[in-house]
């Protein structure tokens, strides 16, 4: 609610604000967003009209069978394995809260909230931390044998390293819970390194979300894919009625073929969007790139981000800094993949808040 | 979720089964609902459209900046003391999982997923049981003298009693939070008895909801006051984004002058249909009423009334059992105040349950 960082100062650590999210680095201004990773053009009108239809029934509470339902079928899974959540954000806090876990560790860099929903219920985290000189793979050597909740981005936000499948469930151990966030699978074509639907990986937890692909971050909506034992511990840390009636029309549409259809469509124009703005990053000597990118953003790095950062504002272009996840620092950016004409003129300002030309002219 | 009882086989006592809720038994129905307590013929029309403006910014994570100040500015109270929750539901998990508590009291009977939130929490909780004998009114000598955590209803659900505010404050004390549940103030003309803006009593803990006099059950929306440190406590036990976009343009949109005084003008309704419904009531000699009712809805007492109420719901009617809250048993059912002509139908109806006479007709 309201500025999350307001109320968590006990999550920065020395370096890294875990509560600072890309949504405040655009909230009250008019600049162009690559800060914050939902699609553009999102939600489309007809999934707009499927919720604005499920107003209608507000007065009742919500009841999310069919929506569950519906999210069991597409991934052809029985529905005791799928639990809806108030986005991704509150599946976090029910690994954390629902679950007994002794050794937390989280791979980082990766999105911050885990590891602060962890240490909100109390617990001691430990980091892997995934090098840049390794491009941010997985190295699975790093991971503490006696671990018992691992928590691993695919693709990772913010490296857009997308880890081999098979990589990922040699994670997996007895009496090892193993999440896997996916929330921005759904943005790679074919999703070839999903863990999804899989169901001989023991303790895998896989979560996604419908905010990005579907531009819903407003209405908190995504699922929990796992073994029944594990669904049902999570749900009894959940409130009633987690997830509101509009949220609910939501899933259920976006599980339909043709949303899917939809979805698939838009991944491929998404990697089509990232291949033309890495070409256009790899014309500057000063940015380096996670070239391996696969997710819907790509992670670079420039001597003296954080001042880059401030002239692209100037310039009408927010883009997420990267110090605030562990493993980065000033020196990173991360920058949402947007059509050619947003990334060229994208490139346009970063061409000239990189040589400290121009940001002046538009000050002045 | 889905039906909540499917997963808290836990939460069923000897006697009482937690988390039954009055929705289940309206659903997949044709019946006239008594069972709810939600205002009939809510949300109103300028309420639900606009809600529909707030699909047009769901792309953008939910900024609930503006809702908070709405709801602070309306109970005359800083920002920091004011937590927006994904409805009362959410608030008792945030109060059973973000606050340290080693003696948790209920006092019941009352709403239950207070109770049923905290030992899904993993705490034990003790029951204080107000009595029929005594009209089900507050007897504070009943509370264990170092009980750190006291949650109590105002007016309570199911008994629609209303206790007097100096005698909840009276159960204040230094080092215990003191929640009480006005989740059906707002039904209450006036609220004379109502704790919501008081800054005086020390671990006060409100909650409120805009569920039932607006009609917004499925969009998840209440809001908690208390000091702020206590606030800053249960938001920390929060998601990230725990209120969607369209349940903040709601409680925006439920604290203006306008808004207030069409849920004035609704708790006049209300406590005249209710004298209406205990007159009716009165004329049976078999049912005994909770007769000093405040809220939107009446306990009665009816020996065998879960076969009466078995005969209604063939004669087309809609009653909460009464047999899942501690406290009562299969002889007691709570009935939803509706307007004249509903109460009408309904009285005849339950003249024909007692005598047992009709529902066959009916069924067959």
């Amino acid at each position: 609610m309201n500025s999350p960082a307001d109320f968590h100062d006990g999550f920065r650590d020395d370096f890294h604000d875990l509560r600072h999210h890309g949504d405040a680095e655009v909230r009250d201004g008019r600049l162009t967003d690559l800060a914050v990773n939902v699609r553009a053009g999102t939600p489309p009108v007809w999934l707009r009209e499927r919720i604005a239809e499920s107003l209608l029934s507000l007065a009742a509470y919500p009841d999310g069978r069919a929506a569950r339902e519906a999210v069991a079928a597409r991934h052809g899974l029985p529905v005791e394995r799928v639990l809806l959540t108030a986005g991704a954000a509150e599946a976090f806090v029910l690994l954390a809260r629902g679950l007994r876990a002794s050794r937390p560790v989280v791979v980082h860099p990766q999105f911050t909230e885990p590891e602060a929903a962890l240490r909100d219920a109390g617990h001691a985290v430990e980091r892997v931390l995934l090098r840049a000189e390794d491009g941010f793979r997985l190295d699975p050597a790093l991971v503490p044998e006696s671990a018992d909740l691992v928590i691993v981005g695919n693709p990772t936000n913010p490296t857009s390293v997308l880890h081999p499948a098979d990589d990922l469930a040699r994670l997996a151990r007895p009496g090892r819970i193993l999440v896997v966030d996916e929330a921005f699978m759904d943005a790679v074509p074919g999703e070839p390194e999903a863990l999804a639907p899989r169901t001989d990986v023991p303790g895998l937890v896989v979560l996604r979300s419908l905010t990005k692909t579907w531009g819903l971050a407003g209405l908190r909506i995504g699922y929990v894919l796992a073994a029944p034992e594990t669904i049902a511990d999570l749900e009894r840390a959940q409130p009633l009625w987690p997830v509101a009636t509009p949220a609910l029309a939501a899933a259920e549409a976006c599980m339909s073929p043709r949303a899917l259809a939809e979805a698939g469509a838009a991944a491929d124009r998404i990697a089509a969007d990232r291949a033309h703005l890495l070409a256009g990053l790899a014309e500057f000597d000063e940015v380096r790139t996670v070239t391996e990118a696969e997710g819907p953003f790509v992670l670079v790095r420039i001597e003296r981000a954080d001042e880059v950062r401030g002239r692209l504002r100037t310039l009408g272009f927010a883009a997420r800094r990267g110090d605030t996840f562990p493993g980065l620092d000033r020196h990173w950016l991360r920058l949402a993949v947007r059509d050619r004409p947003t990334t060229n003129r994208f490139l346009q300002a970063l061409d000239q808040a990189l040589t400290g030309v121009g940001a002046t002219a538009v000050r002045g």
